[in-house]
């Protein structure tokens, strides 16, 4: 299909070693890899689809996980950074939800080992859903009795409402949005009519060029890797002035923010690329709005390559490809909060 | 099941006259009545579903009608006052959108004749989604294709994305949101066992009191009248300084407020009593939390009664069995914002 030495050769930045399943064509699974101590139950799906999309998980009730990685669309917010509580602008784009359980780290930066660790960072970061802390979240749960019963039907034990169990929840339902069957996952189990002719050139430029090398595996976000281990490159990878002035990628230190380890300055973990025509704006910052345009400074900030117009816009028509199907989601039926005003901030 | 005369002889607010069909008990029907130039057609209740829980809706991109109207709950927010764009906080509850479509007019002052003209304030309501203009909105639908497309599936020519058709498939929506078969219809229907004997004794002194004379219908919320016609009472009927003191009910001039006629002076429409359990806190002006609290308060101010607390929690045990079937809704797949950042406000 394309040669893998020349592909090797671009390879300056893996930092794990590429084996040649890195670089076969795989399609997305239709169900996604489950923690041991985590089973996905129908109960806590359920569950978790509450959880998810209930505003009463922020200070100002205004805000649910779903404000800023919203399943009705391409599972972001397509802003540089979300809108929290009071108004605030956060400081990284917003990744998408969809096919995250095929993510081994979770954030920009990998700080969260795990979807429920993750679950549990934006409710109480002051600067996003904005509760102070998981016990006030736990205390307006308790004041509804269905969420009791909800999270006694998910988790045995008399008091399982808990913050542990609202992010299983919560990640139990994330890995149940998966977007299968996108013209790219048709054309590699076998219709070879589900790509375009440009798309399936696209695709060829992807691997050739190299963007493969770290965008493989059926997620196209690298390699698979053990849960908590996270696959990262330093981006950007080349100095570019211009680039800098225009888009400002560098004043993000990115895992380094994290993690406060030199050798982790500007290491970003690699994205998906599913459902990337739907997630506008692009990067780290959302600095970047075109998709056509985040190709090209791909080209040259991370493979030293100038793209031409002709390879970004059959990558960009590939990409396209990678739009999957969206699952039907029924709507949760939220507890009442009876007898009281919803408290305003 | 009571007596006509000893209700009617309570009844010293009603502007219209009483009809025996008037305290007929009446289930709730599972369709509702559609204007002749918008009928119900599943392309426009997709799309409307689509506009309804699009935030895009709004100037910050934050807020979608189902923010404050949110049909996974009770269909409000369980607010005195909504949250508007910039953290502003609405002058008045916001009222369920559940069965909305049996009301004869909308608003708490009556001030749209139709859920169509409804649809519309809101949206460019500085307090509330903040849009500069419909014409600005429109904008916004147009830069997406899918929404184009949507909106000729919907309606009919080739420049069918216009603030009415938005507010015609949005209204359309709006008429699918009925709630049937509470324990109340049941009971209506036949099923003896569908309230408890505590639900029928505060179902007949609900009755016998006087609360019928206004809350009466299918939807508890007055005879039945043409679209554009609505059923108001004056709120408070009585002077009531102590109530007055602590719950403000009188600064809010109501239908005045829109009508500006010295006769609408403290005008309410009569808000359906349908779910009444799920969305506290009550009255315009949300300032009563609990449902036994709001019974007490319209025995003095509207009905001239002391109800003792054995019959205020009758009625509350009654109108808790109002609580209907809510119809299981699928999320709508909403339009990516391709190619570009949403903009922030």
């Amino acid at each position: 299909m394309f040669e893998l030495k020349r592909v090797l050769g671009t390879l300056t930045l893996a930092v794990i070693s590429l084996s040649v399943s890195a670089i076969e064509w795989q399609a997305l699974p239709t169900k996604a890899p489950e923690p041991a101590n985590n089973p996905t139950t129908p109960a806590k799906v359920e569950l978790g689809k509450m959880l998810y999309h209930d505003v009463r998980l922020s200070s100002n009730g205004v805000l649910s996980c779903n404000s800023c990685h919203n399943v009705m669309n391409g599972g972001d917010d397509n802003r540089g950074g979300s809108i929290g509580v009071r108004n605030q602008v956060g400081g990284r784009s917003a990744p998408t939800v969809w096919n995250s359980a095929f993510s081994s780290v979770q954030f920009w930066d990998g700080r969260a080992p795990s979807l429920e660790e993750q679950a549990k960072g934006p409710v109480t970061n002051p600067g996003e859903m904005g509760m102070k802390s998981w016990d006030d979240v736990v205390v307006r749960l308790k004041a509804m009795p269905e969420y009791t019963k909800a999270f006694a039907a998910a988790f045995s034990g008399d008091s399982s409402v808990t913050a542990d169990n609202a992010a299983k929840a919560i990640a139990a339902y994330e890995r149940t949005l998966i977007t299968p069957n996108s013209a790219y996952d048709k054309y590699v189990k076998g219709d070879k009519s589900a790509l375009t002719e440009q798309q399936v050139k696209g695709m060829n430029t992807f691997a050739e060029v190299g963007c493969v090398g770290c965008h493989s595996g059926a997620a196209f976000n690298g390699p698979q890797l053990p849960e908590g281990t996270g696959f990262y490159q330093k981006f950007p990878a080349n100095e570019n002035g211009v680039f800098e002035a225009r888009y400002d990628f560098s004043s993000d230190l990115g895992r380094f923010e994290a993690t406060k380890n030199d050798a982790d300055k500007h290491l970003f973990k690699v994205p998906t690329l599913r459902n990337i025509a739907l997630t506008a704006p692009y990067f780290h910052n959302g600095k970047v709005q075109s998709l056509e345009d985040a190709i090209k400074i791909m080209g040259t900030l991370q493979l030293s390559k100038d793209l031409s117009a002709e390879q970004v816009s059959d990558i960009a028509a590939f990409l396209n490809g990678l739009t999957g199907e969206f699952p039907k989601i029924e709507m949760p039926r939220l507890p009442a909060y009876a007898n009281k005003a919803f408290p305003t901030e």
